[in-house]
Order: structure tokens, then C-alpha cells, then sequence
């Protein structure tokens, strides 16, 4: 390979989001992008924009961001994982990275994401799960947070599950499955889709766990509501992970 | 109940002790016992000594450390725990509380203790588990190191997995069970026991680990030694938890 050949490199990404200002890179914020752009440029000599599946925000963990970034750099493809690694902090690790073609584009060319909101469900918080759980106290009804997950499967408007929804976003969306799951004191909401509105999984999940504390809520009529103020709260970052980009 | 009557109470604390300096009130430190104290003090007006079944040690942690304290609030026992938690931080909670006879004490009444190592096995590490498991980037064979685990259970003199030990202590400790489990990369090293020298568990831990590494130790030997050099590493106190304490 010509050392001068532009490349496009795909990476997987682990971080712990309670310390980052989210993904993209701000002024005067740690972010995870800022991270991984400068572990770019010290390890290639070269600034190059890293960009990711889509932004998390800040507290957001993820067990599966990817990202894409263009290099004349000649390490291999699957070096860069363990070399970024050498410049990156405790928080975020790059998992694996390998050469793709220079149409990859880590949000564009997403056809799937598959997001996890994890609770601990106990009277009592838990020292050791408050970075990565949200606790809830009450005891969660599991069977009628599934029986309302099956309700927001299909393709929906979901403006009543979208936080700052700018008008000429359109609210409709797919999504594929959501699922709760309950082991232990460890309550798990999978939710998979094509794309999602901003805040939409932490919105999604805080009006199932209303559902599960025993409030009546009318899935459907909050969808047809399209409000925000409609559906339950948003939980907070603490508890959700992007776990999965699907290509 | 009259109001100065002089009780006992006895708690059941779950802790991070990653931003601790262990258990252990130590001055210009943050300890566990302090914030305890602390939190006693200005709920019932009255210091009183916070006596743990074991000190931890810098980083380590507890799903079900035990305490016990005099007092003579007139709070109900089972109330202590809400309470305290009022005047506790994010990384330490009372999960219960009650009253015991005032002969209880919280160390020299208990029968035996269940620690708990937890290894993250993976080539990278894991942002995720990072201060809450060990990471270790070799393969582990866990069928040796299950062979290796018995080894270490009966009455014996465990001098070659005692740090720092006095000359006065007794090394001869009985461990009732060393039990290994792997689930995906989180391989889990329970150690049951009536009593533990300094660093003991850390110590079977890290010749466990050594072993699923493929390093060929014969435990046997190491037991006859009688000195630490002989044994695998200490373990870091990331991993560690102490599980619950039996009376």
C-alpha cells in the first residue's frame, strides 16, 4: 500500500459516558470525540475528524459506538485499535478498527441501532451500581412493562417520545423490538430501531417504568397525543448504552 | 423504651471503595468508618465508635460489609438504616439495620465471610468494569484453575499468602470453600472462610490467576514454602468485594 493513499478506518468503542460531556467535541469539554481525535493525531501526526454513528449524550455509556475516520497513515487497519489505545484515557478503550471502503460512513451507512436502559430495582440505591444503573425504589411490575414494550414496535410518529424535536425533524420512526428483561434487582429495557429522536430511549423507558411503578398509562393515546408532556419522564444517562451499530 | 438506654446496633453496608481510603477512620483520610461515624453523629447528636467485622483495605469493596454501634437514640433499629443514609454519600448506603444484644460485636462474633474476586478476561480492557473488576488480557483456563481452587480449601497454614504478616499471628486459617465461575469475559473467584490474613484473598486470587495463565505452580509446594515470594501476585483491590459476614 502507497504510504500516501487515503484510507478509511472503522473503529468500536467502549466508554464509560459519567465523566464525558457526551460525544461531540465542545469547547472546553472533555468529550469522547475530542479523545479519540487527538489519540488520531499523536499516534498519525495528522488532525483528522473522527465521526461517530451518532451523538450520545453527555453521562451516555457505550459497549459498541463506531466511528469512522479518513488517514494517509500506513499502520494496518486492525493496528489502530491497540494503538489509539496507547494515547487514550482509562475511560475509553477502542475495541477493534479495521480498513473499510472510503463510502463507509459510520452514521450514513447505519441500517440499525440497538440501545440498553439499565435499572436497579431495590428500596435501596446501590453504592456500586450508581455510575452505570438508574435505581428505582418502587417494585417494578415486569409483566405490564412488557406488555406495553410490544406497543411501541412499528413504525410510529413518536413526537411524543422526542425531547427539543426541531420542527423539521420528522418524528416517525421504526422500531424493531423492545424487550424488558428482569434479573435480580437488574431490570434491562432493550430497545432496537432504525434511528431514533433525541432523547427518545430515555423517554421510551421512563414512561414504561411509570407503567411499572403502577400508573395508568394509555400507550396508545399518548402516541396519538404527539406531546412530550404526554408520555413519562426521561431517565437519566446514567443507565443508558449504545450497545450495538448494525451495518 | 426508655430514652438513654444503651442499645446496640447492628448495619449491613454495601460500599464503592474505589474513592475510599478502606474502612478504617485515618486522619486527613476518606474512609468508610468515618463517613459513618459521621453520618451517626449528626443523626443521634452522640460520637460513637463504628466497629466493622474487618477493615477493608484502600479500594476494596463490600456488597454486605457488617458494623455495629451503641447508642442510646431512641430511633427503632430497622430505622437506622433510612436515616443514615440521609447523611451518607452517593457511595455508601445502609442496606438494613437492627438492634442486637449488646454482647453482639460486629468482628468477634462472626462465624465466617465470603469474599468475592471479579476478573474481567478480555485482550482489551473494559471502560465499563474498570473500577469494578480486574482486567486481565490473557486467556484463563478455567478448568485448571478450578483444580487449583481445592487445593487451597481445608485447615492450613497460608504464611506464603499473607502480606505484611506479624510474626505473632497465627497463619494457620480454614477456608471452607474457593469456588470459580466464568460467565462470557467475567470470571468470578468466591473465597468462603471462618477468618482471612492480610491480603489472603488477593493473594489466592493472583496464584489462581497465574495458573489460568498456563504458568505451572504446584500448589502444594507453595503451601510448604511458608513464604510469600512463593505464591502468584497480590491481585489489585478493584476486584475485590467482600460479600456478606456470617453469625
Amino acid at each position: 500500500m502507497a504510504k500516501n493513499e487515503l484510507r478509511n478506518i472503522k473503529l468500536t468503542i467502549e466508554y464509560d459516558g459519567t465523566d464525558f460531556f457526551g460525544w461531540q467535541v465542545q469547547p472546553g469539554c472533555r468529550t469522547v470525540q475530542g479523545e479519540i481525535e487527538g489519540a488520531v493525531e499523536k499516534l498519525t501526526g495528522e488532525f483528522r475528524r473522527v465521526f461517530a454513528s451518532g451523538r450520545t449524550d453527555a453521562g451516555v455509556h457505550a459497549l459498541g459506538q463506531t466511528a469512522h475516520f479518513h488517514t494517509t497513515s500506513s499502520i494496518p487497519g486492525n493496528r489502530f485499535a491497540m494503538a489509539l489505545n496507547a494515547f487514550l484515557p482509562d475511560d475509553v478503550v477502542i475495541l477493534s478498527s479495521k480498513a473499510v471502503p472510503l463510502s463507509f460512513h459510520a452514521r450514513k451507512s447505519a441500517k440499525g441501532k440497538h440501545y440498553r436502559y439499565v435499572i436497579y430495582n431495590r428500596r435501596v440505591s446501590s453504592p456500586l451500581r450508581r455510575r452505570q444503573m438508574h435505581c428505582v425504589y418502587e417494585k417494578l411490575d415486569i409483566l405490564k412493562m412488557r406488555k406495553a414494550a410490544e406497543l411501541f414496535v412499528g413504525k410510529k410518529n413518536f413526537a411524543s417520545f422526542a425531547s427539543n424535536a426541531r420542527r423539521k425533524d420528522d418524528p416517525v420512526r421504526s422500531v424493531t423490538d423492545v424487550r424488558v428483561t428482569k434479573k435480580g434487582p437488574v431490570v434491562t429495557i432493550d430497545v432496537m430501531g432504525r434511528s431514533f429522536l433525541y432523547k427518545m430511549v430515555r423517554a421510551i423507558s421512563g414512561t414504561l417504568v411509570e407503567i411499572g411503578r403502577g400508573k395508568e398509562l394509555d400507550i396508545v393515546s399518548i402516541f396519538r397525543a404527539q406531546r412530550r408532556v404526554s408520555a413519562g419522564p426521561n431517565l437519566p444517562a446514567c443507565g443508558l448504552y449504545l450497545v450495538r451499530v448494525i451495518y
